[in-house]
């Protein structure tokens, strides 16, 4: 992606250049070493000011434009929080399908009409390259909440907090995938975020829902290392983060074959007997039955922590493409 | 409900407690006549605050989580209302019908969610039990705006403090309920709410639709009296609170006796000019027909005063939850 | 409209009396000479303070309640910048449909109940005069955002806005107007106010689509000559103003007419090369083929400028209608 600078902020003129400021947020691919440690920084400094005073007044003034194509709780909310908590105001647009959409209204018009009001969008799309498509036509920076099977980078980027939040270092980790790595976004996205890490991977699914090869082909040119597995009772006691998601019934096309391996992929007490005393589980939610409600209290069960964390790198993500990190 | 301290704002600490900080509102159960006193204090203060200056900045950086898991715009933007005039914000989360609840997302995960981004929570839902479930699994307050014909304990607070404010004091009242007292929420919890006082009841209704036995149960062991009649115009001349509610025609399996019975509750301008003239009509709303509008500008109708009252009542809730009262 | 002073801040005592404070705004029948200059004024001093600081501070502590009966994210959208830039609130409403208006509750309990919460209102509705009627029984200001296919004042006043930003002044202009003259409400409300000043306008649509008699009726009472024309070929070299609407396939009962005009009036790079090198091109969005995406990086396209000052314009109107204008 092109390094442009939009028109943000007038009055930020001597802001640092930290690499962020009016550029868009659409694709994992972005993020190098540098960008990530900056990011994850201030992240950490956005957890001090929420957990000591609520939050801090940088964005005063800032509008952000939260525009949904599809619906999503989790991340419309996280997104509203991080901007309030900034001190900016939130135009919600939900439900657009039922709006000038349904008379046929462009994508780059409807940007081109919300950056009018605000001074930053966020787009959740089931389209892959929606966002990138908003970011061409903007003149005010886009981050990508979300587009279909495409990428979910502010997703990945809590991931990975969570694991330096969770484990203090992701140099020298052993970070096993489970579940459906074929059509799972997150971990795609997550696994080239960490190849920017010495990690070791092991991807765990049944052999229908394999991590994809362009995946893999990343993980292989940068010179990582991998494992494949069908089952997470194989290896549950190597490994330090154990990232979950949920093996659909809907992508087996014989039943039979769901059934036979649905209960391999559960994460119960019992599995995490067997798992490090030190590692944690971590998953995108919502779960259906993936994880066991009897988990929830381990202090290794991470997912409610990746929400919080959510917050605080879509907190640091604002402020720095604002100019005000 | 037992009495957890919540994990609400660390500067709070010395806060005076007034019994409510860091607890949740679930039921009108919870509610004794210090605590009734307290509340319907501080939103005396409310309206004062309102009136003169439109509101206060005591939740500066708060944000509350409002989340309705079916329609209710008078409830909804009431509590939004509150938390914006005393300086807060809104995560206003509506139709969750269509988002991760169904892709099976249960209540509790919903909620440990949602607190991971604002500090309190407002819930709305049409199942009984729901708002206690989700405060059992929040750490953060969660207040009760509705668990379907289970309780709505900030209706019957705003009921109350609307009979306060019309007549000056509860005691010695003759309370009249009219309508649907089998399936009207309000009028459970208020009823509730009154043995606190020194009240008398009368409850007028089809003989199919009266008050159910354990609210008139909760009235006999706390040593009132009430009476029970099927039509409002005998009893009309002694009443001081005349509150009237919907009597539905869905609720009736014999039409016929619906058509004899409708125009029974009906209050109309015939019906006041035979009532005291030191009286309040109220009405939880939404009304159809079952209060004529040619009594919206009779001193007596105190149906959008409720609406008024309810902000003040959630805003002094609000701030006494968050220890800022 | 009765010229009555709503119960609007009671401090705001010594406000400078600009003919809008209190007032509702319904129709652009309630704007002369006066009241337009005074209008287009204070937007220009919105614009100012936008670009340079992002807003300012005039509504703090004051709440807009965004009453939308269908949806336009648009429209709300740009409602709920102004209020915002303006540092005040947002109660947001959409969806109403599903809300307490299924329970039959009339629009005038709804618009009573707002104002409970709100200090101002915004009402879109399908019906034609149902903004005045919200505006009846209001105490409350109330500004109409679209009855059905009765007026959009706002929308006119930021068309005239933007041809003053963009040619200077309105006087001596040739404003051709484009497409569905007959359904289309922008043109009808913009023609009304556009008779205020000394132009000459040029009609320009099928035959089915012309303006219709009550409009041409207000052109000619005001003294202003008009042409007719159903080809926007004709008179491309002489116009200042281009204001295009769409031509829907829907009105037509005879396809093939459809098909024998549709392309008519559609403006692309060729029609604008025939076009003055000072004027410009007006849409009121959302467009789907009528203006060729390739004219919009052409300096003349006006219709983005449009949605920015729909923001300027309604913070115009909502700081001069709460008296801090």
């Amino acid at each position: 992606m092109e390094r442009k600078l939009k028109e943000v902020d007038a009055m930020a003129a001597n802001h640092m250049d930290n690499g962020f400021y009016g550029q868009d947020i659409i694709s994992v691919g972005q993020f190098d070493r540098t960008k990530l440690d900056y990011i994850l920084n201030v992240a950490d400094e956005m957890k001090v000011v929420v957990e000591r005073f609520g939050g801090v007044n940088l964005l005063q003034g800032k509008i952000l434009a939260n525009l949904f194509y599809e619906p999503s709780t989790r991340t419309s909310s996280s997104f509203m929080a991080a901007m309030l908590r900034l001190g900016g105001q939130v135009i919600p647009i939900n439900n657009v399908q039922y709006s000038s959409v349904t008379k046929g209204e462009s994508l780059p018009d409807t940007v081109r009409t919300l950056e009018s009001y605000a001074d930053i969008i966020v787009i959740r799309h089931p389209e892959v390259g929606s966002a990138a498509t908003a970011a061409r036509y903007a003149g005010k920076p886009v981050i990508n909440a979300g587009d279909g099977v495409g990428e979910h980078p502010t997703q990945a980027l809590l991931d990975l907090y969570t694991i330096v939040e969770g484990l203090g270092e992701v140099g020298g980790l052993k970070v096993a995938m489970v579940g459906d790595l074929k059509f799972g976004r997150t971990v795609h996205s997550l696994t080239k975020l960490l190849v920017n890490y010495p990690v070791e991977f092991i991807f765990v699914s049944p052999d229908i829902l394999r991590m994809p090869k362009d995946v893999l082909d990343v993980v292989d040119a940068s010179g990582h290392l991998y494992e494949e597995s069908e089952d997470v009772h194989d290896m549950i006691g190597d490994v330090d983060v154990l990232y979950v998601t949920r093996v659909q019934k809907e992508r087996f096309t014989d039943l039979a074959e769901y059934d036979q391996v649905k209960d391999r992929y559960v994460v119960d007490p019992e599995l995490m007997a067997r798992a490090k005393e030190r590692m944690i589980v971590m998953h995108p939610l919502p779960r259906v039955n993936e994880i066991s409600y009897a988990i929830d209290n381990d202090p290794r069960a991470a997912y409610f922590r990746q929400m919080r964390n959510g917050m605080y790198i879509r907190m640091a993500l604002l402020a720095a493409v604002l100019g005000k990190a």
